[in-house]
């Protein structure tokens, strides 16, 4: 019984999770496009594991997760302890919030969950559940409102390119930054390039295969044939989501999205970033303070350099940070900040 | 017996291809790095079908492999119908020359042995095999020598960062831009970077793997953390090859070269292009006539996306084109074109 699917007029078909009464079915976003895999957790512990595991990526989508993954905790700790939920379901919250320490949505969700559940005194889960529902809800609204926002400013336009996984399987639903893209596509973009998204190759495994199940066309690249698309003439705006943004407008991003930026204004190439602004950091005055998490280098180097005697390693950042001058438009659900650079997003704080 | 192995300091030991009495030895660079594995190849035919099938790759590569061919096919022609060899071998030549038909390299190849057993009356295997050997060398010492005034240009700079495979395994050995790296790694260059290069990892699969079986250090990174890299300040110069350089100082190359010129360009990092004189074709004017081809969307999309009902294609472009503007030198064994953008390579026609 997938209770929580909101209505699609069908360029919105795939979501990340689905909330049933057995648990919370996460779909393996290891194994796509190549299996769909939907897997029952039915704890907070396994809801952390999907998250730690990489089954489900994305910022909003796994805060959203881990407010179902709250809803388990709650049901198993009030069925255990009765009115003492409260004492015991901390470890749960803990554990959740350990399982990505870096996702900004993922306390922002826990926290939200927390605070409506502070005066509940019945068996929690009802309440629980409602509160996901609507953090989950609230997201694709957002995405929607964004998509809407950020397809009007993309007149006489007619290809855009993006950049990793920004849609459906990122978010609660539509996407930020391919929700854009597909309000576009009802509104007449022509054409949509991705990039592969080295080196997870979010862009050739995940954004292709949603647009896909859709029936949205799109066109796969090598993400360094990105300045030969652009000097073809074929896309007018590059747009991306947003991992941090900082309260000057810089953004930090998936590896690769700076260097689309500077390629896109040497190329006369419009820069769109849309996030919510549960992204922003205004604790940040800009980006030079983010600090750029380094992964393994397993994800680039072949198994046969990795020994001792290899003199052969890899850098493998996983963010890039954009500065703002390079961007022309941030779209927020709380509305549009254009050209950024000139004054940061105090527009919209 | 390798009588052909060029003698080495060290710095140098990878070799595409190996001539033997049996044959002509070809390393199978498609299944590098896990496994070196040579084929012996003992007819044009043969050598012919180790070009067209990726064995062997990179133009200066091509062109000496199909020298030796017409050295076996010399060998075998000349078995049959003794004198009459010379109307024979024709049909050997056709085959070498359709093996690869865009590489530059094996035309010009085949034209200076053709050329060199013109007068030769006798069983020319000989003649033939001193000719190859000579095409062979020639191409390793003019490598050296570019290595050398490449390296010359590289005054106070700590780190490069170089694309696509042109080194031992692209050329006869020692590489044009792999060359002038190994040479500046003599005289102290510190850090060596290299682009996966994407969509068949010659930089993962090929440049670090032969760096390596020389005992020098360099680092993988994904191709679109090149601006990431640039902008830390760890590289000065981005050293490339070409495919075909126009008379203006165009450079076509590996598809991903133009996004680093621009990148290159915008961060204050230098950028040169090595490559011998049989690179440049002084009939196109400049870049906008180099038609650029695309290679098959397998390339580049998994293949659940590779049906009929699928609406996800691929753009795959194999080369881009950089204009002689962004370039700050381009070297051959004839010098060093400073600035191409100024006036072409009209001082070293």
């Amino acid at each position: 019984m997938y209770t929580n699917i909101p209505s699609s007029n069908g360029d919105d078909t795939v979501r990340a999770m689905l909330w049933t009464d057995s648990g919370l079915q996460v779909l393996d976003q290891r194994r796509l496009p190549d299996e769909v895999v939907y897997e029952t957790f039915d704890s907070a512990a396994g809801v952390a594991e999907a998250i730690r595991s990489m089954r489900v990526r994305g910022a909003p989508a796994i805060g959203i997760a881990a407010a179902y993954g709250v809803v388990l905790a709650a049901r198993q700790r009030y069925a255990e302890v009765g009115v003492q939920w409260h004492e015991s379901i901390r470890e749960d919250i803990d554990i959740l919030a350990a399982s990505r320490p870096t996702a900004v949505n993922l306390f922002w969700a826990l926290d939200k969950i927390q605070e409506g559940l502070r005066d509940v005194r019945r068996d929690p889960a009802q309440d629980a559940l409602q509160l996901a529902k609507t953090i989950h809800q609230d997201d694709i609204d957002a995405n929607r409102y964004m998509g809407e926002l950020g397809a009007e400013i993309l007149t006489k336009c007619e290809g855009v390119l993006t950049h990793c996984n920004t849609g459906s399987l990122a978010t609660g639903g539509y996407g930020t930054a391919l929700g854009v893209i597909r309000s576009a596509t009802r509104q007449g973009l022509k054409r949509i390039f991705a990039t592969e998204t080295r080196p997870w190759q979010q862009g050739a495994r995940l954004t292709v295969w949603e647009l896909q199940q859709d029936s949205i066309a799109a066109t796969l690249i090598a993400d360094s044939a990105a300045a030969s698309l652009m000097r073809s003439g074929a896309v007018q705006w590059v747009i991306v989501g947003a991992d941090r943004i900082t309260a000057n407008g810089d953004v930090a991003n998936k590896i690769g999205t700076y260097s689309l930026a500077v390629l896109a204004r040497n190329h006369g190439v419009k820069f769109m970033v849309v996030a919510p602004t549960s992204t922003i950091d205004w604790s940040l005055i800009n980006g030079e303070a983010i600090e750029i998490e380094q992964r393994a280098e397993e994800e680039l180097l072949p198994a046969y350099y990795l020994n001792d005697q290899s003199c052969i390693d890899a850098w493998n950042p996983v963010f890039d940070m954009t500065p703002a001058d390079l961007i022309d438009a941030i779209v927020t659900e709380k509305g549009v900040v254009h050209k950024p650079g000139d004054g940061g997003l105090e527009s919209i704080r």
